[in-house]
């Protein structure tokens, strides 16, 4: 068996159909809530991480990005890509997959499928957010947007929230049907709206998940009143935002990481002496969420690699003992690592 | 069949197995032949390409570094470790994986280990800037260094410019042995010297690839006559070189990619006004290479992303029409792109 690898040049692989088979094995819902309590306990030791700008191949169509982050043990990427105009083609408009590497010996650990990963983990970071942002007792939430991500934001407030009744509005009605029909069964009240005015009525949480690529204004100032959580995910390149500057001057702001938010969120429309807060001292307790009922928030997300980072741990946690992944011969592995020439002509036999 | 992945969400994956059976296949100087020819051809057209130097994450025992370009067709990334203590463990000091993807859609459409790959691209650059570089009856090489690299250069060296011999110096005698042992029967003749100064003796050309992570001193400027051509290959990251700067005042000096091989190559021990040249103006023949046959010239080659890209493009036509792969389920791929969380929910079925 000259071919055959040793243990330690073969690195777990979780597909899309291990992904799932995982997801179902836990449970959506449980899924969620404890991918929230992982995203949350590394922004409580945000410090402690290695923290660049995602780094962006930007093409006429779209985007590929590699968001790496290490925490000085553990070392993850996730390959990711942006192309709006996928979709007419039938193609997604964002794919991905990450990896978990040991950064003592660089060596992967784990690989795995991260467009559905990528989905909860937005999710989950949402609702983390809304955790210390949105008003206590939330019930309703507004969906702006009913793409690929409208369902997993739903969820995830109820799983984490609590959250009773949702709001939908998309610019096409087969996008709000379709997510009608994925939620029926799950609990929440849905409510088919004709307008983002109409959806965002009695929300105490509105969520924006647009997709397209320009400066667009979902939401304009007279539509947002005092008290409500704005949880703005649409906006993730430069030139893309969803809210009108005059929501964020009666707003409070908290991003994930400012350097990759100013180039990328909705703060890329403000001067830069607009204030922001870090979600990561909210969460430590070093400065304060919601503090007041007429406060709005606003978590202006953009998607960190930290959350990726927190996804590929809590999946490689959840995949230990289980069937949900396959072993990928990735790393040349010689008896004598200076010998990779020696294993390569061996092969031959 | 509702977790079968369709065709679209499948991307080919090269393992370690079938990357060595591929090299066997078509013949490994065949291989290093046609990925030098391929790696000139990307070098003829370098202007075209997205050039940023790689994005490294720097521990205490190594660096995991991701190297992307484009050339606004197809887009590519390797991952690659480089951790000098892993050979103490039995572990690799270089691992590495690579992925093709198309520009137009994000789409990734090739995986492979490599390895294996970057030794045979990392051999096959080096016998590109050697055609250009080494005097033109070249025959005798010196490689200092008899790592995992060092057959690999013995091999490009004799498939593209017809070395007949091969003289061998390792601080480590078990090294100088193993490499004896892999060439012999290659129509090499392999010499075993017992200092770098005596392997250098009759050298055309001078490789030096040595791997420890500090400032060291492998080649003297009393060392090395006029009209050689030195190859340095071993110096890829801060703090790291193998030469004596007085070598370099003597040598004109070719380079891939300036601002990465300031911070990489030997040339970050020389003032910032040192003169050096970009090996691909040689290729395409705006600037000459070896003018004189008393001229020492020394390439500088640190490893730059365009070479990974060459080298995953030709994998991905040598593979083709084989079974020298398999297809990892890894973009997930609705039916209806917006439906991610459907796909997801007919799969608890």
């Amino acid at each position: 068996m000259l071919l055959a690898p040793s243990k330690k040049a073969l690195v777990p692989f979780v597909s899309v159909a291990n992904m799932m088979r995982l997801v179902h094995h836990v449970g959506v819902e449980i899924f969620l809530k404890e991918l929230t309590d992982a995203i949350e306990a590394d922004f409580a030791r945000w410090p402690e991480f290695d923290k660049t700008p995602r780094l962006g191949s930007h093409s006429h169509d779209g985007v590929i990005e590699l968001m790496p982050t290490s925490d000085g043990q553990i070392y993850s990427f996730k390959y990711v890509n942006g192309h709006p105009k996928n979709m007419a083609q039938g193609l997604q408009t964002v794919t991905a997959f990450g990896l978990l590497a040991d950064v003592a010996t660089g060596y992967p650990v784990l690989q795995t499928e991260m467009t559905v990963l990528t989905a909860l983990r937005t999710a989950a970071t949402s609702a983390m957010a809304a955790r210390h942002l949105a008003p206590k007792s939330s019930r309703t939430m507004a969906i702006i947007g009913n793409g690929a991500q409208c369902e997993f934001q739903a969820l995830a407030m109820r799983a984490v929230l609590g959250i009773e009744s949702v709001r939908l509005f998309d610019i096409d009605p087969k996008a709000t049907e379709k997510a009608l029909r994925n939620l029926a069964g799950s609990g929440l009240e849905t409510v088919a709206c004709t307008s983002a005015q109409a959806a965002i009525e009695g929300a105490d949480i509105i969520t924006t998940c647009t997709a397209d690529k320009a400066f667009a204004t979902i939401l304009t100032d007279n539509m947002v009143g005092s008290g409500v959580h704005i949880n703005a995910i649409g906006g993730d390149c430069p030139g893309k935002t969803e809210l009108h500057p005059d929501i964020l001057k009666r707003a409070d702001t908290f991003v994930e990481y400012p350097p990759q938010t100013w180039i990328e969120g909705e703060i890329q429309q403000m001067p830069k002496d607009y204030p922001i807060t870090e979600l990561w001292r909210v969460v430590t307790g070093e400065t304060e969420g919601r503090r007041d009922p007429r406060q709005i928030t606003l978590f202006d997300s953009v998607g960190f690699a930290i959350e990726d980072f927190s996804a590929l741990r809590y999946v490689r946690e959840k995949i230990r003992d289980t069937q949900f992944f396959e072993e990928l011969d990735m790393i040349a592995d010689p008896d004598d690592p200076r010998d990779l020439f020696g294993m390569l002509s061996r092969a031959a036999g």
